[in-house]
């Protein structure tokens, strides 16, 4: 049953006055739960509790934390239907994504767990001593990582439960070794009180301690901003907008220690369609992306919202079925009145802009909250001129750019923001015949497919899910699958120490069997 | 012969009317250099070179890039003696030393250039496609690191070779695959110049494009400024104060678009001698310390700034012999009056803190800049009590902290910022005894010693050079070793991209032979 409490490690607490609801965007009314937001002394506590846990969790093998991440996702399956349909109550969002996403939320639990099983994630690096070196001995040297230490996590909105109180950023920094403060994303907060609640009792399942995870309740951005501040907060994890993002980054960066703030923020996702794709391919292409720039009510980070092509009858014909297709799809629900008021606020103001056409645009009688899909068109010199149209509208919608040339569509290429994604659909020789184009495309984005679209982010260890600013504030990291570990990590330096007092990842015995770095060869 | 100005590419350039002197701290002279600082125009120039020559760059092979960085080392040595005698006479430090710091610096250009022939260091990730997975099918990802674009380098003034012109950053971010501007470090602005003219002539030998390194002449502040705020400019790499680092790193936060300043700055290097070591060890610790301490002139960022100890006759008599050999070592020349003058200041300041007794202080009349050395003695709770006592003092100086028990020590090392090194100088047993000073000091540094001295920093893959804040910007990564390439990088992930077009180290026959993690296990 949902109680509206924060979760202060595993004491349930509502000291507050200040209240809120979480809203049912479908049937456009609050749901039946009361919030009670966190007080600044039960940010402390959630903060000391975790800085407590983290000296002792810090330590513990990878088995055992294993265990904790496996045992998270037993408890949220075992939260069963409760948890899909407050999921859907709170989201707007269909029982099938529910399911598939709370799978997608266990599996990446489950691969960290992996990850933790196998080892060799810690990067050990080995170089004994040579006492007999000249002109001097050199020291016997190992290095390997470890984790940061408290954690917050600011769920998205977009993904209740996969980027939010269990997802991608806590089960990474669980895994990393870090305790996590969550704080609750005020969209879901049922929903993420159901899941903080499984984590906690996974935590006491296997023995972890009390603190090593926190869920506390927020409707605006005083909670948030006080964990930021926080001196024994070490690091940050958001998803979501650019402006949230950005006022994140900057308060960590004025603390006294800035700390590191991994957001991953907004991204319009372009998508080159080449000659030959319009030509052969033209029909197919316009379906595929119909369906993706609608799925989800086009709320993804990697929602194509910007298609470059070369102008000409094969870039109008694909304008038109895509417009066709689009129109044939039934508009659904957004998350919440909020975003659905922004999105029709900033289609607006891109239809508004100069040069632009609107090529197709849902306009049948809907109920409250339904995002209905839109599509505008654009010339080249029109869209370099103007970067209000380079903006991210968050929601089922996506501006065609028709380019005088392929120099021009380079230009725009090269004049984009950093991104999370870029697609090429075309042949296999056009990545020669186009070759600046798709070398200006890989030096902005993160991920670059072919032939594909950029929705649907495979959990795996060769995936970046973050790409160059603003896409997200660290490029070096991803937020998605397993290397997201890295980003609450350090490496650490042994330097002649006795063999016996080193983290077993280190020892001259390899106890772990996992794969290391030893004088300059990978070695398991 | 030393011309005085700035290398925009291959272009010498002097077109500036602002110019400056290096000094001579050993004759207490200007040196007979005149420098031209480099002008906003000069600055635009070798920043746009910088990122035409990015283009080409970032694509070349690892044995066409190491084939630069050797020659690079090749032509350094061939400078031959001028380059000794004028590093000589720009910072006072012996011959020795320079011959020294240039094999370390060659030695630093031919380890990145193994690297890179070895190619592995890219994290290759391959995941090959499962078209026939259920429900969805799997696409082909796969993943490597990829150069960020342009690094601006900032010279460190105590290491003239090894952290300058073509020291650490450099050569890390030439093998990443970046071009890199250097802003000389005034103080050796003759030393760098011929640094510089090696490493173009290396650049022109083996056909770098032009502007893959510049060397912009700066006597204050504006020049690092104005390439830290440039838009093409993609990373900072800094080392020296404090105070200069963070001004860097906020002015790079600033930006439009924030970019990475990994700034090396201080560090006081705490030492913890355990009552084994100081019953058994004392007179041998004492002298080996006297010795690190006054090192260079106590011009190491990891000079042992700090010895804690618990309070007793044997620390006392520790303190005592540290104090006479320390007495018996002939003072030396700093590198500059400026740094003199901020010497004698800094441990005035400090010697006239509440609590401080002066130990040991070299009081015989020595030439103009010789740095004396100086060691206080505090106890615990006046240490603990008073920050200010925690802060660096550049120079041959430490301070010894005779704490009242392991609980008061816990208590100064929890208290203490972020440093480069911590030391254990003790038995193995008392790893195990002291468990939490242990893990307090680990907490606290990127690299912890057991029985050595922090100073002399070995350049090799398992080192960490760096640390929590404010030792650096950026624990995750270290500026000394071969892992200081991962500073100028990031993931780039590749979907369903067809082989041929793959970049080499992605394709399926892994035509260069290095270690990738395919579908989870580490191949070669």
């Amino acid at each position: 049953m949902i109680s509206g409490t924060n979760a202060i490690g595993n004491t349930l607490s509502k000291k507050g006055n200040h209240t809120y609801k979480t809203f049912n965007p479908k049937e456009n009314k609050d749901t039946e739960w009361t919030f009670f937001e966190a007080t600044s002394a039960e940010i402390d506590e959630a903060v000391d509790l975790a800085t407590e846990a983290y000296k002792e969790y810090k330590d513990f093998s990878g088995s055992k934390k294993a265990k904790f991440l496996n045992a998270i996702a037993d408890e949220i399956e075992a939260l069963g239907d409760e948890l899909i349909h407050t999921y859907c109550k709170e989201s707007g969002l269909p029982e099938g994504r529910a399911r598939g996403e709370r799978g997608r939320t266990m599996g990446q639990l489950r691969s960290f767990a992996t990850l933790l099983q196998d080892g060799s994630w810690v990067e050990a690096v080995i170089e004994k001593g040579q006492p007999n070196r000249a002109p001097m001995p050199k020291s016997d040297i190992r290095k390997m990582l470890f984790p940061l230490g408290p954690v917050v996590v600011f769920g998205a909105s977009n993904f209740p439960l996969a980027f939010s109180t269990a997802g991608g950023d806590t089960a990474s920094a669980l895994a990393a070794g870090c305790p996590v403060i969550v704080k609750s994303h005020p969209m879901h907060a049922g929903t993420g009180e159901l899941v903080a609640s499984a984590i906690i009792k996974a935590a006491e399942k296997t023995g972890m301690p009390n603190g090593v995870f926190s869920n506390l309740n927020s409707s605006g951005i005083a909670v948030g901003q006080q964990l930021v501040k926080h001196p024994k907060v070490k690091a940050v994890g958001f998803t979501g907008s650019l402006k949230g993002g950005m006022a994140l980054y900057k308060l960590a960066n004025e603390r006294d220690e800035p700390i590191p703030v991994f957001a991953e923020m907004g991204s319009i996702n372009p998508v080159v369609i080449l000659p030959s794709a319009l030509e052969n391919d033209s029909d197919v292409w316009a379906t595929k992306y119909a369906s993706s720039i609608t799925m989800g009510a086009g709320q993804f980070c990697t929602n194509p919202g910007l298609v470059l092509g070369l102008k000409g009858d094969n870039l109008d014909s694909f304008i038109s079925t895509l417009s066709e297709e689009i129109l044939k799809l039934e508009p659904t629900c957004m998350l919440h009145p909020t975003i659905h008021a922004k999105y029709q606020e900033g289609k607006k103001e891109l239809s508004e802009q100069n040069g632009v056409t609107i090529v197709a645009d849902y306009d049948k009688p809907t109920d409250k909250n339904i995002g209905s899909q839109t599509i505008l068109k654009v010339k080249g010199s029109d869209f370099l001129s103007n970067t209000k149209l380079h903006t991210e509208v968050f929601g089922p919608f996506s501006v065609v750019v028709s380019c005088d040339d392929a120099s021009q569509l380079e230009k725009i290429l090269n004049q984009l923001d950093g991104q999370l994604t870029g697609t090429i659909l075309g042949s296999e020789d056009e990545l020669k015949t186009y070759e600046e184009i798709v070398d200006g495309l890989q030096n902005r984005v993160g991920r670059i497919l072919f032939n594909g679209m950029p929705t649907g982010v495979e959990v795996c260890s060769s995936m970046v899910h973050g790409g160059p600013f603003p896409a997200s504030t660290d490029a070096r990291f991803t937020s998605v699958g397993t290397s997201a570990i890295k980003r609450w990590v350090r490496p650490v330096s042994f330097q002649d120490w006795p063999n016996r007092f080193l983290p077993q990842a280190l020892q001259d015995e390899n106890p772990l069997g996992i794969v290391r770095l030893e004088e300059g060869s990978y070695i398991k």
